[in-house]
């Protein structure tokens, strides 16, 4: 059995790795961390939830654990993962401190000096599709952020493709509320979300547009820019992006959807679908997956990706990361 | 033209006044006060609101008014309008500071000591369908609570007519969640309110039950107790309440609906819903009206009654009584 | 690996036991079947779903089979529960066709001559937590409507005990939208829905009220009727029911409450909440759990009670139903 | 008094229509027709609606009235505008049949030979900010389209501007399920739609591109081409459009701003948001208001732009025409 401890396990990340956790037939929760509700226990800050108690993250034994999750602010979670490297447990953190290779990048982003960052030419980016060999022998690993899980899927055959594309690459995303956190805030609020769709941090502002613009520069030359257009929708939980791509010359359709079919073919969790179909939420809520579909309309590429932000965008696609690092299917307990 | 001032217009309830105000054809706004927020525009608060400029309740010219509307926090209102009151403006309450008679009760359900008792017997209850009579005159007037609006509106023809009811009435209550406000809570995030549905305070326990209780005795002696169970409804806006009754003889149907269509026969805002029809909140939604449908099974009345909670059961019926109170026709603006 | 076929697949009562079956570690799914879609494939009417084919009933193979679930209209159940009986399949019926015992009543309610009604004797009212002991050896099993779960689960303790009850069962209920089905009808048009509220059927008027007052009559003699009033919520799924008892004497809360504590002692799909707490969809939702919740208030008992419509009310009891049956852990599949 | 009928009133837009004429202070509603549900009266369809008689079409009586609104599927409301126009009626058509102003590319999309082609050059394209000049001489008006409203608003100063453009605008819609009508189908259910956030026609495929292409193509010469995104939003009402245009050379955001301020400037119902703020639902639904925002990345201009598609997308800018055709002040009963 993999133990593994849970940091910041009060959020919505938090209880949907519990979740997954407590049907995961190889792994058993150790503990679970809270600042503000330690001595609670996780079933008194979530009805429903199971009666794990929560402890203090200074409380918490590294010495019964091979993996610990952070699920804690950006900062916070670099210091914990020095503190749980140190102590011989593995890290998946799921802030975004390990994201950005790059400590200048992240601090421009963050206004934050970086807590740790020797440790960020170790981390693995833990896009699972992408670094899947990286990670049995991975120490440590940098959990994607949710947006950049939906638009890299979607855009990683074409860009490491020979196709041309001309100009920024659009993403216009919408993302259910649970993506915003469980703390308050009049932006999440019920009667300011529901019957509304609002555009936030539009065009280059948010923080998940370098993590994506490093990704694609890893995959393609003289990498496009991208214009990064998020929506808050009124749901709880799912992200959809439609992403517009202008190609530089005249390809077939038939062309790209072999692409995607190539580059997917036998993932367990990307699903590339059929011509004429669109992704939508209901495609993946309540699973790991991401599905993909191509439209391709004169030199405009269309696709369209969906994810759920808190399985594959997050806890899920965590909880796959850990099953290649700990050499178990990568699909146990997520099916 | 009645010069208004709004004490408070940053909450839902204050907005829906705005909005109300602006329409009417003989009021216009002269004032609107936040505590938190003055200096910045009403349109800075809400989206899309009319870019009114707000001040502190302090600097609010009361010379200029011929009413204000309080939208305050309980107490905060009491005080407040024994300022305005001295000023000679008229007074129209939507807190509860002077919807129970008794200064005890009110303390005992707010843990506060009343602030102005003395205007207590003078405060007339502003259930527009039942005191209108006293409203000309008045210059304190006590706007009722929402859910006890929509029960009692359904209650008092039963309540008023001499058939006999045996044990206490269930009034089983949804509301959506502007009844809660704007203030920051976990319990109105938008992740813990969609897709959910839960009760809160129920039994005897909310504070809107000695106000039902207080009217209900002033219509029958020896007075039926009330069970009153709210929830917590994924709406924005509306109160759904489904009251059980049960009658201590046979009755027929026919007798109760000829009861109540004497009753609110010729009322504005009040529709008895022909027999097979059952209140929704699709009825009443952005209107001041209130839908009441009568079933009876056996011994049991079921009666469902329908608002909209920031309009009937606060800023409309606010509106309403400044109309009767100007000596304007009941329905100006409000149709 | 009990195998298992599934008439009806295409509704959401279908698609869930889908789910639940593919995810199974002892059932493996022999077939789908729907009359409507049939030579589709199962993704094909649900985004998202598992591609498995559609078959029309009649093309089923009964011999593959050790149980089938049927997701059929009533009267095409009890037909296909004949067929498949003699195929030597053990039947799990989720419509409504066996579980009134009494013929005369069930056509009273269902306007249709049944068409089994040899079979009424020999069917046990799936309740799992009530009938658990008769599983092992049936044949054909009637699971629960899904109003009745959440309140006969709710109300058994109290009418096994010898505590006296006055007048009728008032049960308060709401459903998501799932309830009604996928058939199109404006009534779940997401229009008329969203941002409304509505009763329907209330009184004595649904067709899981005499499944109700069946269940109840098995418990105590001269049992109390029960007012059963159900109304549409704007959510996909959940059912909560509020429950009005009154009490005949003063029974003091812990008593009541050591009286479900020790019903439910070990059960592995209801939480007797702990005192202070009420049931909400959000304990439940997206699992096979009951939460139950008790108030008491003078004499008057409040209980609370919320399930998932989709699984504890239907596809998750059918699958704990066939555990038992099969003599597999009663949780297996289900947590 | 401008006396009108209303065609079609048993749709969301009929019923819209019927509300805004309801409290216009210069109109009075003559009749109201459905086909099929002639002999009910509306409020018999619509919960809380008036109770006005629902007639056929065939039995409207034209002498009566100075106005028709066409609330009815395309080639019947051309049908239709040609029996009133001839009867002396004047007419605010709410399809798709008079906007597009060449009959072959309305045979191309709509697939159906164009019932009145002579009227084509008459029909004023009636989006009031464009063409208010041409409104009070008109006979027959062709309101704009729910989402060409959104978008082309939005565009039309920089359009008429001599700022250069480069490749295709993209138009990324979100639309609530108003705008699907009140039809039945899947595509509606409330199961389906909420928790759910779909594209669909995505490109180039949805009848609302000719429209916007052809306005485009009015205020500029080698007019770009537009790529038009809808996806359908989980409320009931609302349009919000994301824009994407990438500039041909380099503009400073002020003289962008300028611009649409000096466009805008004493439009009643046109907000330009001030910078920094983004255009959401919650700015316009349930108003005739359009607010739009811009947003300068590099050389890609986002306008966000925000409308209710049922009031100014649709019922409310026919009022807004009905109006200036009748020599009324533009807002009059639309504040």
């Amino acid at each position: 059995m993999i133990r593994a401890g849970i940091y910041g396990a009060t959020g919505y990340t938090g209880l949907e790795l519990v979740k997954l956790l407590q049907r995961h037939p190889a792994a058993e929760i150790a503990f679970v961390t809270s600042q503000s509700q330690a001595s609670k226990r996780l079933s008194d800050v979530f009805p429903g939830a199971p009666a794990l108690p929560l402890v203090v993250g200074e409380d918490a034994s590294l010495d019964e654990v091979d993996v610990v999750f952070l699920c804690l602010p950006h900062a916070a979670a670099a210091e914990t993962a020095l503190v749980a490297l140190s102590a011989g447990a593995r890290v998946i953190d799921l802030s975004a401190d390990f994201r950005l290779r790059d400590a200048a990048t992240y601090e421009q982003w963050y206004a934050h000096t970086h807590p740790a960052p020797d440790l960020l030419d170790e981390a693995v980016y833990g896009l699972t599709e992408v670094n899947r060999a990286c990670l049995p022998g991975a120490r440590l690993v940098a959990n994607p952020g949710c947006y950049p899980t939906s638009v890299l899927l979607a855009l990683r055959p074409l860009l490491l493709s020979d196709i041309a594309i001309s100009g920024p690459i659009i993403a216009d995303s919408a993302s259910g509320v649970s993506g915003a956190g469980r703390g308050l805030s009049l932006t999440t609020h019920f009667v300011e979300v529901a019957d509304n769709y609002s555009p936030y941090k539009i065009g280059r502002a948010h923080r998940h547009l370098p993590e994506m613009e490093q990704a694609v520069g890893w995959w393609r030359e003289a990498a496009p820019a991208i214009i990064f257009s998020p929506h808050l929708l009124p749901v709880p939980r799912g992200i959809l992006s439609t992403i517009y791509v202008n190609l530089a010359e005249e390809v077939v359709e038939a062309e790209l959807r072999a692409l995607y079919t190539a580059a997917y073919d036998g993932e367990p969790f990307v699903d590339v679908l059929p011509a004429g179909e669109l992704a939508s939420l209901a495609h993946v809520t309540h699973t790991n997956r991401c599905a993909i579909a191509l439209t391709l309309t004169g030199r405009t590429l269309i696709l369209t990706s969906a994810i759920d932000n808190l399985i594959k965008g997050a806890a899920g696609q965590a909880v796959q990361n850990m099953n290649v690092m700990f050499g178990h299917p990568e699909t146990l307990g997520l099916l």
